[in-house]
């Protein structure tokens, strides 16, 4: 399995292109990750616009460049708005992210709404090893929208999952993994005081998005946003607390530099 | 009156057992404090999850350690939703808190769906003097959110309500009261600008509803958790100006050490 | 064109009194935008309340002392709540702010009742040049929130459009302007990172409406708004990333001391 890090190439392409193409990305999110999600997409130089207000999810959702959405929106938004949304994604051909948060925590008309979306044939889905064994058919074991399980658990679910959808998963741990389904990307490092941040992962999905637009190479997409991630949390390690934690790693975010090496 | 502050055993044993557990907490808020709301269960070392995305108020709401319901979540939920998630909590024995935002502050309709909440009898109630004192049937003169009251104005009040309703009742303000209507217990200390911090109020609820998870004695765990909040917002007092006042706080309130006395 | 700036004496009271009054504000807004909102405010000393939970915007949209609503709040409100919203802040002769967020980008139905909103004859428009150029009946051409256009090429449409609807509006941009239709006011500096941080221009509503609350000359008020955010913004542009200059924006907002010069 390849490992793919800040050092490789098209790693800081990918960073070069989206800070050229500024692309808009229209999103569905939960409000607690909301405002993160925005900012992680401004630090990386996207255009971010989130909520199904009136008409948006139509309007915006086939117009963007990219679309993530984050199934905790359904706090927010009818699941007719969601699927709204990911339909105009489908048919206009804009690439998509799911973020199936907590699926598989004991709600099951919540559950059946989420995988129902993959109706609309994501780009790519992201989330945490419960959440991801748990669409796949497994038992997630889910705890609210957090892990018990590691990355690793979740690998061969992800594997075939990915092959029988013809999407890219990606499952975030202390190793990330990013899978076709044929070829797996290993994303390592990082800090684990990103699991302490609420939405950072919701705001992964969003990064996911916005790289997937930009980038020739999907696979390369989804790992490079991962290593985005990976490397922005690292920097940030030296911050005193959660809080300034969260605040640094936006910093670093923002202030990755494709020429650097 | 007894007071309680960091210097207190019980007070840092329910830190330790909080951080040993890591209890997954639910609650519904509003959106202006769910963020702060879950990096406050994060920091101190809970796992929350937040919103009634369709029937997580009944999955969630039963199996969680702790529901912290505040009330302004009705800008979000619909008293249906709201009634939901306490009756879950309160058939499973959950513990739950309520926070009634801005009762008595001039929106009638609210005000009543808020006192139907009691219904459901909450283990704990928290908020300022206007609106404890409204909730328990006084006038709160209250200011939108905010109070123009003292807690001390409020102890009459909260006395009685606490023994009639069988609750703990806390108020905050320069300096907090908690009582069960029997035992009173009151934190000094902490920074006011805390009331400059939008959401802090409501993310203590959140955080009291966590303490009752994991402290045996009710009174002290919903104390603790004013400690905790004092002790942290004291000791980021040296902050610049009010964004990075809040911030520190979090900081703090992720490295407060059970052990350091 | 006059120039204001932070060494206008109108713009110094104009804090001074708002410091002193601490008026109480209601706002309807986007959840992205909601917390930061809040904050602005609070750092300038106001009292912010949000969210239409229930009957709030009845009650709260005719007795606060200013109200502002920011469009995107169609992501959480039906068009008849923020209709109610605005229609108690007029009938009861509260100043109130409109933000047209993404205006004429695209979503037809989101247009028309945000066009709407007008009925209400709000008295102080604010927004990018897209969403006022729209607004006013011309080609916008936004992308998402963000505008493709200066804030120049604003300024034809906004003199005649707040000549025609009898309010002040305000353009962001390198260089803001504020008018009424027969004089302008040009407010210069501030950091471009600001447009960086989700929610700043949404924030600049908010802290526009608690301003026209408490001085005396509504140009002066809004001019005032956009002069606290062009000073606290430059006075944080020592800042690292796009993070820490969010927090130390706040910081200088907070900071900002009408006795200084």
């Amino acid at each position: 399995m390849q490992t793919l890090s800040w050092r490789d190439r098209a790693v800081r392409d990918a960073l070069r292109h989206i800070r050229q193409n500024k692309p808009f990305c229209y999103g569905l999110t939960n409000y607690i990750a909301a405002n993160l999600s925005a900012n992680v997409l401004l630090a990386i130089g996207a255009g971010p616009a989130i909520g199904a207000a009136l008409d948006w999810q139509q309007a915006f959702g086939g117009h963007a460049s990219a679309v993530w959405i984050n199934a905790a929106c359904l706090m927010s938004n009818t699941p007719h708005e969601v699927r709204q949304a990911a339909r105009a994604a489908h048919e206009a051909g804009v690439p998509w992210v799911l973020d199936p948060v907590a699926v598989g925590a004991g709600a099951g008309e919540y559950d059946r709404v989420v995988q129902g979306l993959l109706d609309f044939r994501p780009t790519a889905i992201r989330g945490n090893a419960s959440e991801l064994i748990a669409l796949a058919g497994g038992k997630g074991d889910g705890k609210g929208v957090e892990t018990t399980l590691t990355s690793q658990d979740a690998l061969p679910f992800i594997n075939d999952f990915s092959r029988s959808q013809g999407c890219i998963t990606a499952v975030s741990g202390a190793v990330d993994y990013i899978t076709n389904g044929h070829e797996t990307l290993a994303v390592e490092g990082g800090d684990a005081r990103l699991t302490q941040v609420t939405g950072a992962g919701c705001s992964l999905g969003a990064l996911t998005a916005a790289l997937l637009s930009t980038t020739a190479e999907p696979l390369t997409a989804v790992a490079a946003a991962h290593v985005f991630y990976a490397e922005a949390s690292q920097r940030a390690s030296s911050a005193r607390g959660t809080g300034s934690f969260a605040i640094r790693f936006l910093d670093e975010l923002s202030l990755l530099d494709a020429d650097e090496i």
